[in-house]
């Protein structure tokens, strides 16, 4: 793989911060002034105040996300805290406007208090259409984005989802090209962080009481014990959780053991951890996806020699690369467009099957579209807003 | 005057907001995802982790500023709350970015709790470069302001100081034209609220005992009740502390009977509470700042007709116009470039001399720059920064 780290440091350097901010339309006389500004301005702020829904339309709010992080959990870099988290957190914002159009402004959090967060976010949402978290370690992350959840704005933790979302877009269609059912799968799923739990509550529909999708048959997920079962001792609340929708046959064991009559691994762990040995364990044509970044699971070419159909990587100088930027956009974007209050599963669904479906020719190397491809985040964003305003007119 | 609030009204309809966040560079291909997001950004938050003070280096903190109001004093419409006051402070972006060239963010936050307000900026600082506060009601002002001095970045309550330094630097002016001597002048304050005492602070160079700047001879302070004195009794705190450098005479009484034997009148209060007659009770040549908007506390034919010398108001459609955006880019981008950590009384001293110095010809009707003049900001930010780095000299 390229080494981009000396570019990137040279560019950063050069441009001395990724973001600008911009006057829509620039300030050229004394009328722009009193338009822009006092006194005219006081009328847009006494519509407001008479029917605050008019924020959204009248302000950046209705386009506007805040990419939240506190630094804790940054690439593979670890708690590096919020001031050396911020290249990161503009880059993202730089991808917002790229996909999805939409402002984005990061905010780096001087605390790693987890109740001190979500204070912080509930003071400073008032302009904000949503909150992006990013980079926030598990299982931190998992209460705040749940406590954040009556804001009145989508809050969206997308180390979780988002990766959640194309893992899922990626399996349906991988099963799609080895022509099986997704419902007959069963799933290993290393690494019990922010981003196994989240695919393991998706491809298991969990959180979702109307089921209105279809869930693999069966989920194993393991941490670096091994599988998570109920004789565990050693299982924090949120892993005891994980236990309700994973593993319902109790099976105790190593990665190994899991492996064993799996027909798809998912790691979202550490690099080297899986050979063609471990491959071979599995059911005939696995698939397997290889999320650790740089340096995946198990290189392609090994998992390909253990028999592996498909392999999907978080790099993009393999095919099949697991990228974010497939649907965060998108999603966002159908959720201001739709001005929901919070992306449901339902939401988070269409977005997945959107996805699948912007490939148009499936193929072993193309289960996935191009993260670049533009025309993606608007098919996304489609589709979660017809999503929205279905369940909204629902609970109307 | 012109009536702008149904223009502006329709203005912010069609804009949907009045700023935009946009990468500097396009992300054209996957060469520019890997260098401006992963994998090559890890290097430059390898270089922040290091080196906390990279950061101004190589994101947007070294020219980003955050706006921050609570929206309890908003114009003259009042406590209107955090999302109604998304519109002006929008508009402060804007001139941040036309006058200084400063990356300017609109935080509007959903409290009105004097210590929660503090924790929050403290929270969200990592990605600023400096706060400016607005539109905070008094005297909550003053205890946030102070309790953030130790930020590390530059936090300045503009409704404050930058009315403050542009009403000195008109001083300066309107004595040099009428050939008086600053150190001569018995100036009169009605209104005790943030911009009046911030006045009566600067004009009598409280905070500073470095004495830089040369002091009026005496300020009397009047709000509602008539001149605040020893023997009131029902002063606040804050209203109290005014004792100190107002007042030594310790006169008693009405505004009327603070204007006899006064020089200056400076108004920051309501309007319509000044008359001809009241003018004629104050020394030969007086000068009149009326400063309440949209109505000044006198109109200036009737300030002429009672025999003043100079009116300043804080409208556009009439001469010598304070207007703070005179002051905050200029003394933004200042403090910014020389990274200052705070704003001293000697760089707010500083904008007031260079903004004076900035009127060639100093007239009757010209003792200010005009407010839509790009080069003023420019020079005041020059002098503030050589200021701050003299300063910051003797420290080291």
């Amino acid at each position: 793989m390229k080494d981009y780290f000396k570019d990137s440091l040279f560019l950063h350097q050069k441009m001395r911060g990724k973001l600008r901010i911009e006057s829509k339309i620039d300030i050229l006389d004394q009328d722009d002034l009193s338009l822009f500004y006092t006194p005219g301005v006081a009328e847009p702020c006494r519509a407001i105040d008479k029917n605050p829904a008019m924020a959204r339309e009248l302000t950046i709010k209705g386009n506007t996300v805040a990419v939240v992080s506190d630094g804790s959990a940054v690439l593979g870099l670890g708690n590096i805290g919020p001031l050396a988290a911020i290249p990161v957190m503009e880059g993202k914002a730089q991808l917002f406007k790229k996909f999805g159009d939409i402002n984005a402004f990061p905010l780096c959090l001087d605390t790693q208090n987890a109740d001190e967060i979500i204070a912080t976010v509930r003071r400073i949402a008032p302009v904000f259409g949503g909150i992006n978290l990013e980079d926030i370690s598990a299982p931190r992350c998992f209460y705040i984005e749940e406590q954040l959840q009556d804001l009145g704005i989508p809050v969206f933790h997308d180390d979780q989802h988002g990766t959640a979302i194309v893992v899922l877009a990626g399996l349906i269609n991988a099963a799609r090209y080895l022509k099986k059912e997704l419902t007959d799968l069963r799933v290993v799923i290393n690494g019990a962080g922010a981003a196994g739990t989240a695919i393991a509550r998706l491809l298991r529909c969990y959180n979702n009481n109307e089921k209105i999708c279809i869930a693999v048959k069966e989920v194993l997920i393991c941490d670096s014990k091994g599988i998570i079962h109920h004789n565990r001792t050693n299982l924090n609340p949120q892993k005891q959780e994980l236990l309700a929708y994973t593993n319902h046959e109790n099976r105790e064991g190593s990665l190994q053991d899991a492996l064993r009559g799996a027909d798809v691994f998912i790691g979202v762990s550490k690099a080297n951890l899986l050979t063609a040995d471990d491959v071979r364990l599995m059911n005939p044509d696995p698939v397997i996806f290889a999320l650790a970044n740089p340096s995946p699971e198990i290189m392609p070419d090994e998992a390909y020699k253990g028999g592996a159909a498909i392999v999907a990587t978080g790099r993009s100088d393999f095919p099949n690369q697991v990228n974010n930027v497939l649907v965060f956009p998108g999603i966002f974007r159908g959720a201001l467009d739709a001005r929901a209050t919070t992306i449901t599963p339902g939401m988070k669904m269409a977005a997945a099957y959107s996805l699948a479906n912007a490939v148009i020719n499936v193929e072993k190397n193309h289960i996935l579209p191009d993260p670049l491809n533009k025309r993606v985040a608007y098919r996304v964003a489609q589709d979660v807003k017809a999503q929205a305003l279905l369940e909204m007119q629902k609970t109307d």
